[in-house]
């Protein structure tokens, strides 16, 4: 009998439990310390919903639910409908798995929008599912820490974003630098060269520049049809060196003739100024070469690398100027950002920083010696939970050897051993787990001693 | 264009997030006080696993997902294969959505038996679904709060459950009584008037007795193949009347010469024992017409009735003797209960028994008066965010008009009003919402007027 899980997701043990909380809850933290509210949205999704928000690869790799019932029912198998699959999925499927957080969001605004208050800062953490090929460090179920605000341009938002990812990076322990671009700048490169409509050919070729180098990128926009003049005139953009106030400085030059590329500097100057003040602990830089393939962004562009673990971004996000618009909301500007818990965890676990103190067990476990025995314990144990303290009896009057077992691989505490001779004595004898130590205590005097 | 949400799921906005996560809470830190450890499942199982374990009804109430690519690929059109719904279904689908937490955790169990120590307690909070018709409190995909106890026959552990149900509810502030019954006196009955293959019959018609009185239990019994005979030897024990002890006394008469019914009534009198001298808050009463269709129960039979409220069972639960045996893994048995969320919500909130304190939003405001005003109130926001008290910056300088319907609407307690005079003496005009009062104080005094 097959007892393994669906390729591509994971099963979550008690110690990885722990783990992914205590990431997921310095998030939660971090969040509701800057007043965002908690949604959550249906795991199932209508399909007319999701399809056409993700390009054509997105749709392909939504999990998509067959309707129930007799789903043939009005099928026509005489035609060539029942022979096409992607024609054949319209007919039986209906419904979807969520493939992230920002569309169901977007759908969510404009279905409560008369619940909610502009601007709306909601924070979301949910699974969201995608039909990927699975490998390492790539799930078809993870889970999504979102953060936007909607229903306001004002920059205050994009510096409140690189304040949380600073915050939470700061609480895991993390070292960080947070990455910075404007859409608005890529726009302008495009303008520049009178390539407008290649703009996503530019930025797709671009974002890889520090993976591949310079001249490949190169190879890559001759291919997706650039010319050699247009190199040679986005070349010095592209090898720009120097700190964010010198590459600024620079780029207004550039641009001193485009409205767009203007605007552009104009958002970034004032976002790393107001950072500036705020004085974080992360070093926030501007990089021109950062684009995510993202089309939806328009303004701020954000990513997170790790300084300490070579890994992907740790967090990204940015400004989309119309995302409710597809759900017939017109000009709704918001920005917002994604921890990805999973890359988190894993620099954390590479680097050794989860804490000590997360294991969240048992505080106290009463050993099982018999029935007359049992019944007093279950009786304590009870008392010690009024205090807040957690406590459980072994449930089995097994033998001891086994029940120290279970106690260790639990991480538990405290032991309480009571036989006969402490029944009678009313007192029990505490084994401290770590230390070995062991002493006779009465109830009462446990209590004070794991109150603190 | 379409914004709503699947038939039968629902959007969670921020006001009911916090009760949801409120009874959440509650439920999770009893569970942990008990020593129960976190696990979590993909939401995603192959259909091997789901299929043929909650009967022929459930296998129909599965959310299938279709295979990703041309799932139609190796298909061949001329068989009868394509045009059979149901055979169809082995052919395109291969993974569905979990419908409950207990068989995902028997799998579980099997799964990571070399990663987890028996006796194991795990608890489980996560989503379910099932293709059924929406109605009124039945949802499509809603919550299950799961604990169990596996690799125990232990009665203890069924004390423990009541005990946790009980502190979950008295934490809740709803008043309950908690019904026991065991299976074992179920099938007792059936050996009675050997009608032993027709037990499944027997029970689910019981079940209904509360809720169509005796006269149409009998009709049904008669329809599924009970003799007017077996009914006259039955009556007595379903009409049994008075507190449990003495209905225990009276069964231990009619089952003196029925092993499976004496083995019954000493497990209940057993349990019923401990929980006697822990003195719960809640009622807990033998029930011997509680039967939960769920076939794979083998012992203990527990259910939650609200006192105040007609509704539903609000937990339920009970022993399965061998549920990893599907998987490959026999003679473990289990105990366990499940809370229902979304019972319990609709119970506090027609009992307005939601405490006040849980709206989980910002504590102070500063509202917007301009570009020079924000940048001393982002770093003033920053610095009682570091005492953990939540702030937020109004990110727009728009009329104060709007600035305090937002405050208002997200119920937040202070506003602070910084516009150029309050910035030039380094105070800031401290708004209470709730009394209205104005004052003025520098960030000092702020900090420590809301740390505590």
């Amino acid at each position: 009998m097959n007892c393994n899980v669906v390729k591509g997701t994971r099963d979550f043990l008690p110690q990885q439990m722990n783990k992914r909380n205590y990431i997921f809850n310095v998030i939660k933290e971090v969040y509701k310390l800057h007043g965002f509210s908690q949604i959550e949205t249906p795991a199932l999704e209508n399909l007319s919903t999701l399809m056409g928000k993700y390009g054509e690869e997105g749709d392909k790799l939504l999990y998509k639910v067959l309707n129930s019932g007799n789903f043939l029912d009005k099928l026509d198998f005489e035609s060539e409908q029942t022979k096409d699959y992607k024609k054949l999925t319209n007919k039986i499927s209906e419904k979807g798995l969520r493939y992230d957080l920002t569309v169901p969001f977007a759908r969510f605004v404009v279905n409560n929008r008369n619940e909610i208050t502009l601007p709306f800062k909601r924070y979301q953490i949910q699974p969201v599912w995608r039909a990927d090929r699975p490998q390492k460090g790539r799930y078809r179920e993870f889970y999504q820490c979102d953060a936007d605000i909607i229903g306001s341009d004002s920059l205050l938002n994009e510096v409140e974003l690189c304040e949380m990812i600073d915050e939470v990076f700061t609480r895991l322990s993390l070292k960080v630098e947070i990455k910075l671009n404007n859409r608005k700048i890529l726009a302008a490169i495009a303008e520049l060269i009178q390539q407008e409509d290649k703009i996503i050919d530019i930025t797709v070729a671009i974002d890889k520049l520090e993976k591949i180098g310079y001249d490949k990128v190169c190879e890559e926009l001759i291919q997706r049809g650039l010319t050699k003049d247009n190199l040679n005139k986005i070349e010095p953009i592209l090898k720009l060196e120097g700190d964010t106030k010198s590459k600024i400085h620079a780029l207004k030059i550039f641009f001193q003739n485009s409205t767009i590329g203007q605007k552009g500097i104009e958002e970034l100057e004032e976002v790393f100024q107001t950072i500036e003040s705020l004085k974080l602990n992360s070093k926030v830089e501007f990089d021109i070469t950062l684009a995510r393939g993202l089309n939806y962004y328009t303004g701020a562009i954000v990513e997170v690398k790790c300084v300490e673990v070579p890994m992907g971004s740790l967090t990204g996000g940015g400004r989309y100027d119309n995302l409710t618009g597809i759900f017939g909301m017109p000009n709704i500007s918001g920005v917002g950002i994604s921890f990805g818990a999973d890359r988190i965890y894993d620099c954390l676990e590479e680097l050794k920083r989860f804490p000590q103190d997360i294991s969240n067990t048992t505080t106290l476990m009463f050993a099982n010696f018999g029935k007359q025995e049992e019944k007093q314990c279950v009786v304590w144990a009870k008392e010690l939970r009024k205090e807040n303290i957690s406590a459980e009896v072994y449930p089995d009057s097994v033998k001891l050897q086994k029940q120290m077992k279970y106690a260790n691989e639990k991480l538990i505490s405290y032991v309480a051993l009571v036989g006969e001779r402490e029944l009678e004595e009313g007192e029990i004898e505490l084994k401290n787990m770590i230390t070995g130590e062991q002493k006779k205590l009465n109830i009462d005097q446990i209590k004070e001693m794991l109150k603190s």
